[in-house]
């Protein structure tokens, strides 16, 4: 099946049928996840993978109120990291390095250029800001595998990131969550969304030309 | 080929041959990004096509000066609504309402929802930063969509953006540049990146369990 294909075939879908997506299709999902690309390669986010279901209860009940958190079988968790430094590029240029067997001096211009670009975002708010963008080319890039394995995929924001970042204890682990995903099954019965026609601005407005 | 083996394939290409990319690649590519998802399905981004040679020397020589820009055959320019306000809610509530055949009256729910969450927004550049992010979401689409059609992609940030606007005239079309991607062909030989093993955090650091 071609991406256009598969991008015809999802839609936002707002019911789930609680059939559980596969661990394989799982995986297929985050590893396209995983091999986005960000700035830099940096990726400053991770992805908290919540299966269980009394916790997936919990959070529809205090963070995202959206039915598919618990009718889909996994929420996907896009969270960056909650401060960006120095010393994160350093480790990464550390693991660029050993990844890639070069000697750590070899960096040092990639790091310096990381550093500086970072610096560039005065704030952390800014830095955070670029982050979570990063983490939307995984979002992007985990929706289109999710459509090509026949997996529905519905991102969602607007939730209450303290409640859940509470719930799931991300400030802990140095995170913040700023987008999660349901995945699952459509629901065609309930699902009222299942049969509208997909719309998109048309062409003419999309697509420009200098 | 799956999406895996085209992540696997793609990498930030840094030099290109200057081979073009076909008419209908650059189509799959495009219609890719125009059915990516966005909050609500109001897509507040264009992407202006910039193909001319002259333009695009002009535009590395002012605004993105990555060779890539001229290496390559396209650059895509991803611009957001350069201000969101809620006559663009009631344009894109009237072309849903049109497209699916509704009234109008119908769709006050969603209108007045859409209104809502760009009103948590208080600042536009909060507002723009969040339309940065559906952008986002098509650049990752569109990334997936190059490589499954084995056309190399480089997305960028980093660059004057306020330069590129005046080149091509964006702020008078209502847009702003937020991240630019170069499609072509890689050049294998001079393009040191090629051969280079590519770097992820590994699962234990990326995937993340509750």
């Amino acid at each position: 099946m071609t991406v256009l294909d598969a991008l015809h075939w999802r839609y936002a879908t707002k019911r789930m049928n609680g059939q559980p997506v596969p661990e394989e299709k799982l995986d297929v999902i985050l590893e396209a996840a995983r091999l986005a690309p960000s700035s830099f390669g940096l990726q400053p986010y991770s992805i908290m993978v919540v299966a269980d279901p009394a916790l997936r209860e919990k959070i529809r009940e205090v963070a995202v109120p959206q039915p598919q958190v618990t009718e889909g079988s996994h929420l996907l968790v896009f969270a960056t990291w909650n401060a960006i430094h120095d010393g994160q590029v350093d480790d990464f240029i550390a693991h660029v390095a050993d990844e890639r067997g070069l000697p750590l001096a070899s960096l040092d211009g990639y790091r310096d250029a990381i550093k500086a670009a970072i610096a560039k975002h005065p704030t952390q708010e800014a830095r955070l800001q670029w982050a979570a963008k990063q983490a939307y080319i995984a979002l992007g890039t985990a929706l289109v595998a999710a459509a090509t394995e026949r997996v529905d995929a519905t991102p969602m924001e607007g939730f209450d990131a303290q409640a859940l970042d509470d719930v799931l204890g991300l400030e802990q682990k140095g995170l913040r969550s700023v987008v999660v995903m349901a995945l699952g099954y459509r629901d065609t019965e309930n699902d009222r969304m299942a049969s509208l026609k997909k719309v998109r601005w048309p062409n003419e407005k999309y697509r420009l030309s200098p």
